[in-house]
């Protein structure tokens, strides 16, 4: 018999992650694949947990979130984005940041609602919006130049790599406008009260060059964006621990509203000790210093990434990361074997082709980036590598690549 | 703007035990409404959790749970119900019961699937299948009897409370056959290869009287029902511990099949430290100690409160537990005042009016049990008493009941 529904049937395969990341450790290689730290997390995390184990009330909480975790992530919001909420309205906490978005497609979208998506976009968008009902449209963004090689090497200064400006992604709502900014979008959704916008700050406290930590331009400051916009933060990418599962989302209490009733039939209310702790970490880094050193080591290691790259046999071209875990690169100059088009007797893109070559010839994973596209042509030229990772284990990928 | 989905439009209010808490906490309320332990949890699970917080790897883990409690969850159940199960097909873990049901109506069902839920049933799986397109369909059941003062006041005898394998609920499929035990549940499905089973064993724990808790007769072991049945288990509940939030379901491969894509796009996977904490706890209590000691706390707990709720002013009928946390009266021979049927200017069933009167007139929170019925009006002479609470409540809830 076959029991399941037919809005999963295209996903019961294993997802994209968990696969790359059996075959890096059935082949031994080096896993730049997928997006979690290699290294542990902060101790007065696991010092929070620890502790409030051992004392906080181990039954329901609200819905919401836990009291004492809202009134610290208000806290920190003020301290470090100069944000005031109110935190009976204007904020959920969920099970991750996965978990938020996952109220607010079910808690938002009716049948048929149109979802823009800005490709390359976090894979589990799409399913999340289809299994509500929605349909998505991928608009492709991307930065002003993809860099050659060349181009790279001049851009290493005395050792220093140097962030530019350049390198931001820029909305390009091909059907609308040529170029737009965060005004521009609030010129067009003005004619268009219906829409709302979802901002994925997952990695708003990784940013590099010019883009402030936390109070990069964003949708929910903007004064004309904010009344119709939430955000939606997560703790588990804030602390480098990825299996926390606590996540945010603030903004527009009309919004939240609606994502509060979807989280009681979801998952009815998170477990207290990983709020409770989470409030700990929060109020322990308000001022602001922890973040400036894990910004800095995560531009260290993008840096050392990037370096390694470069100095590899690949010829590829780079989009410059201004925050986050990754580097997109392209993959058009580099000629694959054949054989690797063709994985399980299916024939596949050529980031897939590329990423078991990788994997078979070189000892290192990365990811394909179609999946992160609507037209997954769009991606082929395109893969993905996580530098949430060791200083071991970056200089062991790069050794490989070499 | 509305910005709220049609779905969840209905479901904006705070829930029924939300609105109760409130109150309690309002009027200074003895509260045997929402069903927590108000006692606290097993020190073993506290420093089950603490000490995995300092040593678990906290990254993502497996989206069907992470190994060591996927393995410490199959040595329990063999342990202690006599089950064999695939660690890699038969078992998913999420975020307590309710996300684990979760899973299921989202795994499992197509619009207009129906299902058949046997009332009185928790509030939350009507929800649940309205929001994976489902249709429910409510088939009332209930035990042999109501008891009446007089009735119940005989089965106490030498302080103890006889329990009996009368109080059991029976299916009662008035359309189809008149009276069914499992074995006529299975003849009749045997036609409808396509029915899969659900058993909620939330409180398999608990049971009294006749009943083996943990191997009471039960769908997920019955030779013709197991390989259509899942059976879904809360280690809050078998912990004391609501907040703990984990909780399995177990069974046909092809069921579990659908729960984990579903599991994949919804949370993507449970906090790690939850997990491995809770798969010490059952290693801790695989010998069943434990549990005979709570099982007997429990039956003490609902002894007491029986006593009491019969010695009280309240001519009440009662369903006597089989198990579980609550105790469900009839409430057709009370006069309730009249102007308790009007809450916030809405007429309201006499199982609210009920409620409201207990809680202003005798400073007492019961759960009004119409929600708990596809048929409100099944459900209107029902209230329900929660004896999961400490020795201090349950007598402070009887003296006010005198
Ligand atoms: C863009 C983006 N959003 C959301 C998430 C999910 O975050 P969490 O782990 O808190 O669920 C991820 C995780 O990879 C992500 O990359
Ligand atoms: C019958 C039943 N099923 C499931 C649940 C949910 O359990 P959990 O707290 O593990 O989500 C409850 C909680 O009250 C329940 O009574």
């Amino acid at each position: 018999m076959n029991y399941v529904s037919n809005r999963m049937l295209n996903y019961l395969e294993p997802q994209m992650y968990a696969r790359f990341t059996i075959l890096a450790n059935q082949k031994g290689c080096v896993n730049l694949g997928q997006g979690f730290p290699n290294f542990p997390p902060p101790q007065f995390l696991r010092e929070a947990l620890s502790q409030e184990a051992l004392t906080e009330q181990l039954q329901y909480t609200q819905t919401a979130g836990h009291p004492k975790l809202l009134n610290s992530a208000s806290y920190f919001l003020e301290q470090r984005m100069g944000l005031k909420i109110n935190i009976d309205k204007e904020i959920v906490v969920s099970s991750g940041a996965q978990s938020v978005l996952c109220c607010l497609m079910q808690g938002l979208l009716n049948p048929n609602d149109e979802v823009i998506v800005f490709d390359p976009a976090f894979d589990l968008y799409r399913p999340l919006i289809e299994f509500s009902g929605g349909k998505h449209i991928g608009v492709p963004i991307k930065p002003k130049v993809f860099n050659t090689k060349e181009m790279m090497q001049k851009r290493f200064q005395n050792g220093q790599f140097i962030y530019s400006d350049d390198d931001n992604w820029e909305l390009d709502f091909q059907l609308i406008k040529k170029r737009i900014e965060y005004d521009k979008l609030a010129e067009i959704l003005e004619k268009h009260p219906n829409i709302v916008v979802c901002e994925d700050a997952a990695y708003h406290h990784i940013t590099f060059g010019n883009n402030q930590p936390f109070i990069y331009p964003r949708c929910i400051s903007h004064p004309k964006l904010k009344d119709r916009s939430i955000c939606v933060i997560s703790a588990g990418k804030m602390f480098s621990a990825t299996g926390l599962r606590v996540g945010f989302a603030i903004g527009n209490e009309n919004i939240i509203k609606g994502m509060k009733a979807a989280q009681t039939y979801h998952i009815f209310c998170l477990n207290p000790v990983n709020q409770t702790a989470t409030a700990r970490c929060l109020d322990q880094t308000a001022d602001g210093i922890y973040f400036d050193s894990i910004r800095q080591l995560y531009e260290q290691q993008a840096t050392k990434l990037l370096k390694g790259l470069i100095e590899s046999r690949l010829n590829l071209n780079y989009w410059v990361p201004s925050g986050g875990y990754f580097i997109v690169t392209d993959i058009s100059n580099i000629e694959i074997p054949n054989k690797y088009f063709i994985q399980n007797d299916v024939k596949v893109t050529r980031d897939f082709a590329f990423a078991h070559y990788m994997i078979n010839e070189f000892g290192v994973v990365c990811i394909p980036c179609s999946p992160y596209y609507e037209n997954k042509e769009t991606g082929q030229n395109l893969v993905r590598w996580a530098f949430c990772k060791t200083d071991e284990t970056i200089s062991e990928a790069i050794n490989r690549l070499k």
